[in-house]
């Protein structure tokens, strides 16, 4: 028999694995990718090189960047089976489960691939995994909220970066550079935030020997609970409903008093503000987001009302505070807004997984049986 | 900052939950559903009253037996829309992952079903996502076959049972009841087997608060990886290659000699013979299994190899070796063996849903990062 050891609950604390894809300093209000800077990656470099950068250690060079960003760009396109059968999943999904919409239309793309189990596959094929996932989320959500309106697709241009990309296949008009730039923060600033629960879930499927893509989907589904992904668009939602910044004060408290939930604030490890809201507040600034005043209004009175109500819980704006005005400024529909979020996190996901295939142990912990006893000698009783 | 606590590799013998649905006693080779031995159940039960125990705790008494059947019978049908958007799954399929296009299919019923997160919604409701995920299990598995081989899809006949149904869709004529019985003892008895990777893969994904078709989803994607699932049909592919008792021996040396697998050995719990497995040799026997004496040899032959070139070691057949010789004689094509496998074990993923859901803490655990150390000054370097 093996010895049983209790865990704290959630598993909160217990290390599960070893990782040098990037870690966050809650006490310190940092965090990294590799050995950078996340928020420093996020202001300095383009999506492509965040993207090398996880994926393979190292920034890349001006030769690999431009080997991998045509690589990339290259998988893009839908396949014409994948292309045919994705209205049909499109006129299934919901408006309001745009992640579901997502997954159910990378389960084309993980057919058409017939993605093998890393276990039959060497890390070079698991690698091509990766990049042909990475590549083509964008695509997908486009192409989702494009037929949900009943519009057309619109083919990937490989002469754009990838964000450029996703933003011209929404509508067809080639960006501004201004607003591919505060996408590019925001989607490199989100790759990878440690092991949170869809991280967590990637590896637990990899150790089972599974394709990339069965890791990656199962990640969508963590991500698409409400105590793990969160929404941006909430917080705009919410501050619609406030409206102005002279009525925060009295909404705020009545949502406290009423033991509901203000939307954007809070977070499992950081005890400091989080520092890509910190990024972002600073861009929706220079978008000049027109949400701005009210946003902060809103975060003012939360702070306030958070240290009268509740002394001693260190709550703070957390990334979808900011992130929401960011990617509204951008042009984002809100029903985008957490699709878009996995089309930076699936970098991480894809990183996670090679890590865990590199060094894998099948991840099975134990359960404390706590019904009736039972009986042994085969009666049904 | 909270304290980090090392766990043992793959979270081995670190108890994650408590649970009231079963066990595996690894030791005394028994396992149990509830208060009932798991083998007695599946003899002596029908796959409805199994299902309605797993989900519900007690075994139905007659007119809740009765009303159980009447409304999982009611789930089979696939609605027009998840039908006519079936063949466009079943033409991306390839036939070596059969797992990844039931997960597909499903998708198209989550979408179709607007699943809500658990959170969001009554634990009835939840219950009510249980029923018509196990009910529309079959349908998806039979459909996907039919599509695959250019057949029609032959509706569900809400006159049969469970298990009578899902053979009656494969083909259309009724099946015999020593088919029907001998599929069922199988289903029974795969229905739930402890905190394996799949089953915890669904616990993880329902602590973010998703919906049970994400937490169903991931749990196929763990089932899929070549560590977990395994696949009793490389247990018949491997007698084939056999062929005949006589060249069992020789063959199995030389695998075990070239470092080679064995198929349908060893369990990471048991370490006595598997009693799902006893019962299906049983079972093989009484349909009369072509394929019995040269099984037997082999295992003969493997049991007698280990024992030699790896002393010590207490290796077993486990339930892959006799279901493929149950699932083979019950006329199920290879194919469909995973497939099947996972209609009953969804049945017990559903379960761990729930129960996680009724006592939820997010699972969220730490890693090490073992990686450079990064620039904390924002600098690029």
């Amino acid at each position: 028999m093996t010895q049983l050891i209790d865990a704290p609950a959630g598993l909160k604390g217990v290390v599960v694995a070893e990782t040098a894809i990037g870690d966050v300093r809650g006490g310190e209000g940092f965090y990294h990718y590799r050995q950078y800077d996340a928020t420093a990656l996020a202001r300095g470099r383009t999506f492509e090189e965040a993207w090398y950068l996880v994926q393979a250690g190292e920034l890349p060079g001006p030769a690999e960047l431009a080997a991998f960003a045509r690589r990339t760009a290259g998988h893009r396109a839908l396949s014409p089976r994948v292309a045919a059968a994705l209205p049909a999943i499109a006129a299934l999904a919901s408006a309001d489960r745009p992640l579901q919409a997502l997954r159910a239309a990378y389960e084309l793309v993980v057919l058409d691939q017939d993605m093998a189990p890393w276990l039959d596959i060497s890390a070079v094929e698991l690698a091509s995994q990766a990049i042909v996932t990475g590549a083509v989320f964008p695509t997908l959500a486009a192409g989702l909220h494009r037929l949900a309106r009943g519009e057309r697709l619109i083919a990937p241009r490989s002469d754009l970066g990838h964000v450029a990309n996703y933003l011209y296949m929404l509508d067809g008009a080639e960006p501004s550079a201004d607003r591919v730039r505060a996408l590019e923060t925001y989607l490199i600033s989100t790759i990878e935030h440690g092991f949170n629960a869809s991280t967590f879930t990637s590896r637990v499927v990899t150790s089972a020997g599974a394709d990339l893509g069965s890791a990656v989907i199962a990640a969508i589904g963590a991500l698409s609970g409400p105590l793990h992904g969160g929404a941006p668009s909430r917080v705009l939602d919410m501050l619609d409903a406030i409206g102005t910044p002279d009525r925060a004060d009295g909404w705020i408290r009545a949502v406290i008093a009423g033991g509901g939930t203000v939307m954007g604030f809070g977070h499992p490890v950081y005890r400091t503000e989080d520092p890509r809201n910190v990024m972002l507040h600073r861009i929706a600034e220079e978008l000049g987001s027109p949400r701005l005043e009210l946003a902060e209004a809103v975060e003012a009175s939360a702070l306030k009302a958070f240290h009268e109500l509740k002394p001693g819980v260190p709550l703070h704006a957390n990334v979808e505070f900011y992130a929401s005005l960011v990617l509204d400024a951008v042009g984002l529909p809100r029903p985008l807004f957490t699709p878009t979020f996995a089309v930076s996190r699936v970098i991480g996901w894809a990183a996670h997984i090679a890590e865990q295939a590199g060094n894998n142990k099948i991840i099975r912990p134990s359960a404390r049986y706590t019904g009736p006893a039972p009986s042994v000698n085969g009666a049904l009783g």
